[in-house]
């Protein structure tokens, strides 16, 4: 290991160490805060029984499709695959640990983010109710901080991982190969921790998805339409499935969603950087995990610096440290720009990384206000939608679809500005190859992404503050505390709303500046096999079907999704409604209803529903690359352009068909909210019926589909990657 | 002109006049039925009025802004682009003239054939009414045979466009260039005919579509959910806008769109007919046309021996129809391959493109199979909708998304394999070029979109018989005929639905196998003016942007589509309510509405809102054509290049989106009639309410922004073939 490097992964595995102390110091902070009544405590632990009985079934499901893909990825490397001269290493056993061993161990923290995600949010939760009962400052900080303990775990355990094995892998280069010269194989030997990663958060998100939104649906549509009792009564017996719902869908699922996107994208990244050796030596190379580094820190800073009035819109205080958090990411990246990216002798390279870096960070804040004027109800799309619901849950529903597909207009083009524009400043940085050629482009949009990833710590404590304060207020109401306790969770609330839809725009942007990232980062490992330069020419017929085909792809699982949705909601009804039928007391209240049963049936249907979706995503690219690469007419490596052709389309299709369903979904639910405030008749009214309506189809579009598209998105390009040699 | 070329010319326009005479003829024969009971023509008259208000004002929108359009491609050709060696006449004002007066021509002509098909349409369906007086048989074949005048006239005139403009061109060769010669240029001078013609047919579907479901959703709302008054009463002010609207969109709109995608296609097929000049001399060139005509006299036999039982199932007996068609068509097929595409000494040649040609035929089929199974109440995706409309509106539409979503599956699979095959059957034909390069691919695709387009005229009166059956129920209903009457008409419009379902289908299909045909002829045209062949090379960060932009494009226009329709629905809303309360009289029957006030206030808004997507598809590829030829960074016809690749990836999200709405319109529609058959409660249920509000959903989708979708996919391919050279 060269001295530059060793003291670079110090500084990685430092900074994420610090922030794992921080984030178990969070945690101590809000475990010793009050739990308020036993009566809460009594709520707060039947969502904490259902919350961990879902994640142990739905791990132990998981755990087993993992060893069965990394069984095959083993076998396959090591007994199958022929040996070529491009391998990273010559021994194809050795070959083959390394990849299963990485993408092992990225299944595993994976699923240990989640998992902590999750029981932070459980144990948060009440806290956060308790709280409310004298502060709102309390509420917001305990909820935002048992947030942040899931997010800094999230980018931390993510960054250990991939400089952990950086560091490991550095230390045992093969006989023969030089430290300098290992160091830029390692990068295409740790892909199997990204695939491991995704595969792990595809089905965390598609699992909690199915489950949180089966069980709010259902309780929904027997609880306040047919039964015409309001949101989180007691008296349902699906509300603890609901509550349950929103830890194991909102926070574990996003926690691994977020952990993949920067694990895949930091060793994209690294991979690019690869490509740069010449100029930055092994800086390029390390350059992502330094950001992500400084960015953990920021955000620290960041979390530790929200607080606010009683009386102030809790949204500002949270948007003031996100401001502080991109702010000290854009010094971070000034100094690290600076000192890394400088060759001696070429002045202008790394202010214009730097710039990447900053459209990066304006991109972020751009998707936070598109994501804003699409979801708020202070906006046009929102208030168009309210407006519509007057003449029914019809005109509702046709509102609500224009305005998801609108909102995918501003982004789109947010993002071809970016990469273009990154892509241009990379290019004219003065990094050249032999030949004289401009080298930088790609590395240039890889830093952009990195500017956008940077404050992905903070951005995932506001993500899981929603299902913190969504519990809290449930909590509030089922233990029937005073209006003016639930008035500061309903703000809250309302504020974690927001900060859900934010999250998931911010989820899509990093996806979309980072596909193209993915994608290079494929076709450079099939340059590194093939010695030669792919196209993805769409006017070859086969490459324009594949491409065809990856499109199709995001229908599909977008319409499993959904319908796995609605099966498992109408199990909850049909239990509901048997409950509500055998046992007349839980309606008069003289009767507690049998929650546990309601968690259960969601439970086995989550799981069982999830596994179809899940295993097309994974399969599809697969098939399709194998069929094409041996049918897919003449012309050389037809199986590996046709799978770059359905990775980028698809890519293309999921980034719009998530927009069209995350945004839709939130325009939706806050069109509801705003009726709720009084307009147009308020609660009760025939205008608020029909926006029920739409809320109720926007469930699944924003909780499940949406979000697991993210997932899909990310996880192709990561399947392509480890599979590549597959396909050639 | 050589004697081949002028004996098939002689052929097609002959072949074109006979469907011309003999649509006639059907005209008169439909003319001279019985035009039932004066409270019939009352409410016929109406509808031809309104109709023909709404026709007249459109035509003069899309006149205005044809002529615009043409004056902008005159004085642009004529006088600012650079003459090229490569263009197909030197004199810059004869090339202007050609794109121009072939523009207005196509333009015309679409204009022509939509109106065609409205006024024979307006006139049908009042006989068809009065013929389910006394018979089944009867007003079935009136139904089809007035569908078939438009059908035949649609695609002979297509036909005469295109032949006749060749026959004329060829008349008049420049001076030094040889006739065979000149042949071969012509199909590069009339690509504006199907520019025109799709430029006329977006606003004709746009607009049309807009009005129909406008109406239709107005009345719904306010008559069946608001007033409670069953639907087509005559009580409803809005109905007969609703009537009109069936003839304007469906009739004017549909024939419009295939009367593109005809002269569209065959244009394109022509071109890469050029290709082949060495092997197939003009025949090559000329195939498609000979092809469409034939398939004319094969479709005049199937609308002819399309006769029912009383107790019959309608359907089968349109279906026996189609397949007498169909096989006619593979018979007429085999002949003119083994004449046309046999060079000698390859005797492999001609059979397999006559596979090819099979390969479309069954194309057609299997989008005939499929589109039924998601859309017809006997199998599983729509009597899941109306299983879910049991847990309330909410349920029905996530399970209606659901299946819409799900029917782009099998489509793409289809095409896929259309695609791959009939390439692969063109490449491995025999042909070669002079460095020994197989060369007949392409045309094999092409050869598949003629055989899957063969059977348009069939297809097409099928689809007219659709809205003419509907208003025919309509004026029964209207017209308070016995219970016996309507049960006639009740089976003709349900069957008349199915087909509808069927021709978008037909439409998206055919759309999806001849886009590639039509980018091909793009990258020819660039080729032919570069002299290098264009790659569009996804990979690039630039062109990647372009593709991305091209799906949002799609996700944007189908926005815009469904909000206009759900502001134009709004203000009829208003009217009707205005009407029931200013004059109870109406609501108790003593007085009748004021239906001209509605018509007029759909006309105007249909036509206000047609505007802005219109000109969103014109402009947006334009608009990034010309930025990305300045602005698309280093690399040579970056521009051509952006826009190929805007074009193909708008193309696959068009063709999925627009399976999307159609399928999933199609399976509300028939969801909620499966309910009224008496499942789940039948009518006045709440399964019915909710299936109602599913079934108002799809309308604007499947009416409005699904089939506008279609044209907007051929319109990309047109503007970009006529303004190639802008972007170069």
């Amino acid at each position: 290991m060269t001295h530059s490097q060793s003291s670079l992964l110090t500084l990685v595995i430092a900074a994420s160490a610090v922030a794992l102390v921080f984030a178990v110091f969070l945690a101590r902070w809000v475990l010793a805060r009050s739990r308020g009544t036993p009566e809460m405590q009594k709520i707060s632990n039947a969502i904490q029984q259902g919350a961990e009985a879902f994640l142990a079934r739905q791990y132990k499901t998981i755990a087993l499709l993992s060893v069965v893909v990394a069984v095959l990825l083993g076998v396959g490397y090591g007994f199958f695959r022929p040996v070529t001269a491009h391998d990273p290493v010559q021994n194809p056993r050795t070959f083959a640990l390394y990849v299963t061993a990485s993408f092992l161990l990225g299944a595993l923290s994976s699923g240990v983010a989640g998992y902590i995600g999750m029981w932070v949010s459980i144990r948060s939760n009440i806290r956060v109710a308790a709280a409310a009962m004298t502060s709102l400052n309390d509420a917001l900080q305990t909820a935002l901080r048992g947030g942040a303990v899931s997010g800094l775990f999230t980018v931390a355990m993510s960054l250990l991982g991939v400089g952990g094995l950086f560091a490991a892998l550095s230390a045992f280069p093969p006989v023969g190969v030089s430290p300098d010269e290992w160091a830029q194989r390692i990068p295409f030997l740790i892909v199997g921790y990204g695939f491991g990663a995704s595969f792990v958060a595809l089905f965390a998100q598609l699992g909690g998805g199915i489950y949180t939104k089966a069980a709010d649906v259902g309780a929904d549509l027997v609880g306040k339409v047919e039964a015409g009792i309001p949101e989180d009564d007691p008296r349902n017996p699906a509300v603890i499935a609901d509550l349950v719902g929103d830890n194991v869908g909102d926070c574990a699922g996003r926690g691994a969603d977020l952990f993949e996107s920067t694990a895949a994208e930091n060793i994209g990244a690294m991979i690019l950087g690869v490509l740069l050796h010449q100029s930055f030596g092994i800086n390029g190379i390390l350059f992502p995990l330094v950001i992500m580094a400084l960015g953990l820190i920021c955000s620290i800073v960041g979390v530790m610096v929200v607080r606010t009035k009683e009386d102030e819109d809790p949204m500002k205080a949270l948007n003031r440290g996100y401001y502080v958090t991109a702010a000290l990411v854009t010094v971070a990246f000034f100094f690290a720009a600076r000192t890394l990216l400088n060759p001696p002798g070429q002045p202008d390279v790394w202010w214009h990384f730097f710039v990447c870096g900053l459209i990066g960070i304006a991109t972020s804040i751009a998707f936070v206000f598109i994501t804003q004027y699409y979801t708020e109800y202070r906006y046009r799309p929102v208030l168009g939608i309210a407006d519509a619901s007057q003449t029914g849950p019809a005109t509702n529903i046709i509102a609500g679809i224009a305005v998801g597909m609108e909102s995918t207009v501003m982004p789109v083009i947010t993002i071809g500005i970016a990469i273009i524009a990154s892509y241009t400043l990379g290019r004219t940085s003065g990094l050249v190859n032999e030949a004289g050629q401009p080298i930088g482009g790609l590395f240039g949009t890889a830093v952009a992404t990195m500017g956008m990833l940077g404050t992905a710590g903070y951005i995932l404590a506001m993500d899981v503050f929603g299902p913190i304060t969504d519990n809290a207020g449930g909590i509030v109401e089922m233990s029937r505390q005073p209006e003016s306790v639930r008035d500061k969770t309903d703000r809250l609330d309302s504020v974690g709303n927001t900060t859900k839809a934010l999250t998931k725009g911010y989820a899509i942007g990093s996806a979309a500046l980072a596909a193209f990232l993915l994608f290079s980062a494929y076709l450079d490992e099939v340059r590194n096999y093939t010695g030669q330069t792919l196209n993805v020419d769409l006017s070859k017929p086969v490459v324009f079907v594949a491409a065809l085909l990856g499109a199709m792809l995001v229908f599909w699982f977008s319409s499993l999704a959904m319908t796995a949705v609605r099966k498992a909601a109408s199990s909850v009804i049909t239990e509901v409604r048997r409950q509500f039928k055998e046992r007349p007391g839980i309606m008069q209240g003289t009767e507690d209803p049998d929650y546990a049963a309601c968690v259960d049936i969601v439970t086995v249907g989550a799981l069982k529903a999830m596994v179809l979706p899940g295993a097309l995503v994974v399969l599809f690219p697969i098939v399709v690359g194998l069929l094409f690469k041996h049918f897919g007419g003449p012309g050389e490596f037809m199986g590996a352009e046709s799978v770059a052709a359905l990775l980028m389309v698809g890519t293309i299709a999921g980034i719009l068909m998530a927009g069209f369903l995350n945004n839709g979904g939130g325009a939706w639910d806050n069109a509801k909210k705003y009726i709720e405030t009084g307009a147009y008749g308020g609660k009760r009214s025939e205008a608020h019926k029909a926006a029920v309506v739409g809320d109720t189809v926007g469930d699944p579009f924003k909780d499940t589909a949406g979000p697991s598209l993210h997932v899909l998105v990310k996880l192709l390009s990561t399947i392509t990657l480890v599979l590549a040699p597959l396909f050639l």
